[in-house]
C-alpha cells in the first residue's frame, strides 16, 4: 500500500435532483448512501449504460455515489479544448483535488481519507459524455464542445467513488490516496 | 471489458454467527448486505486489521460480505501442503467456482454474474491468515498446517466480494466473469 497526500479544493453538490450541475459548499456531511439530498444519493440506483451487463433500470447497489476530480486533469482538459477553465461544477463534482494530478489513474479499490473524517473507495474511472459537454459548450457559447469534450476528457474525466467511513468532506481538507 | 465463464461448484454459508466455517447448501437469496444470517452479513462491519487505516472496531461499509475460491487454487494449495484436498468449509468459502482458475488475480471491480440473477463485484485478493489454517491442520491431524496454510495461500486464497444485483446464487449455475 502506498500512500500519497492531496488537498480537497473544494467541496460541492447538486441544487436539486433534476440536474446533475453541482455547486460549492463549505462541507459536507456524507453516509453509506453518499451525500443525502444529493442527485446521486442512496443505497440503491437504477442501473444505466455503463453498467450494460444488467437490465436498464435494474437497481442496483449505488456505487457512483461521489463524483471527484483533480484541478490537474481539469487544466488539461481545458487547454486541449483552447478553453480558459473546466469548472468542476459542469461536470457535477462534488470533490476537486489538487495534489495528486492523476487522479483518473487511480486503480479501484483504492482508498482517499479525508482529514474531516469520511473514508470513500474509489470506484473507477468516470467515463465522459456529453452531458458536461453540453454544459461547457453553453457556458463557453461554442456547440462544438459537446462532442470535443468527451474525446478530450477520455481517462482525465476523474473518477467515482462511494463512502466507506460515513463522516465530513471539508474544503482545505487533507486527503491521504491509499493506492493498493 | 473481457467475457470468461465458470461454474458455480457449490454455495456455502455458515452454520451460525460464532464460526467462520461454512456448510453448503443448494443455494442462497443475497441482498444489499450479503447473506442474510451468515457471519458476514451487514451493510456495516468494523473495521479489522485489514483497514488498518481506519481505528480497529470503526464501523465502515461492508465490501467483505462473500468469499469466493476457485477448484484449481484450492486443489494448487493442497498441492503445495503434501494434503489431498483444501475443503471450501474450511476456509469459510461462500462459493465455489470451476473453470476460472487464477480467481485470486482477478481485478478490484470486476463482476461475476450468476445465472439465478445475482450479481457481484470483487473486493479483492483474501489475504490468507492462520484462522482457516488452524481449522485445516485439526482436519489434518498436523499442526504444522497452521502456519503452512497462510504461505502456501498467498496469492491463492481466492477473493472477498461484496453484492452489486440482489438475488439468487445456486450451486451448478453458469457465471460470467466480466474483467474490466
Amino acid at each position: 500500500m502506498r500512500k500519497f497526500e492531496a488537498v480537497v479544493e473544494a467541496v460541492l453538490r447538486t441544487e436539486h435532483v433534476q440536474s446533475f450541475v453541482t455547486s460549492k459548499v463549505d462541507g459536507l456531511e456524507v453516509d453509506l448512501g453518499g451525500i443525502p439530498g444529493d442527485r446521486h444519493y442512496g443505497l440503491l440506483r437504477p442501473a444505466d449504460v455503463r453498467q450494460k451487463f444488467y437490465k436498464r433500470g435494474t437497481m442496483i447497489a449505488n456505487r457512483r455515489q461521489l463524483s471527484l476530480l483533480s484541478v490537474e486533469e481539469c487544466a488539461q482538459v481545458a487547454a486541449a479544448l483552447g478553453i480558459a477553465e473546466i469548472r468542476p461544477e459542469w461536470l457535477g463534482a462534488n470533490v476537486l483535488l489538487r495534489g495528486y494530478p492523476e487522479l483518473t489513474q487511480l486503480p479501484p479499490g483504492a482508498r482517499l481519507l479525508f482529514e474531516s473524517g469520511a473514508g470513500i473507495i474509489n470506484e473507477g474511472e468516470n467515463e465522459p459524455c456529453t452531458g458536461p459537454g453540453r454544459v461547457i459548450a453553453e457556458a463557453v457559447g461554442d456547440p462544438s464542445l459537446t462532442q470535443r469534450f468527451v474525446k478530450a476528457a477520455w481517462r482525465k474525466r476523474g473518477i467515482v467513488a462511494s463512502i466507506e467511513l460515513p463522516g465530513q468532506l471539508r474544503a482545505g481538507d487533507k486527503v491521504t490516496v491509499m493506492v493498493p
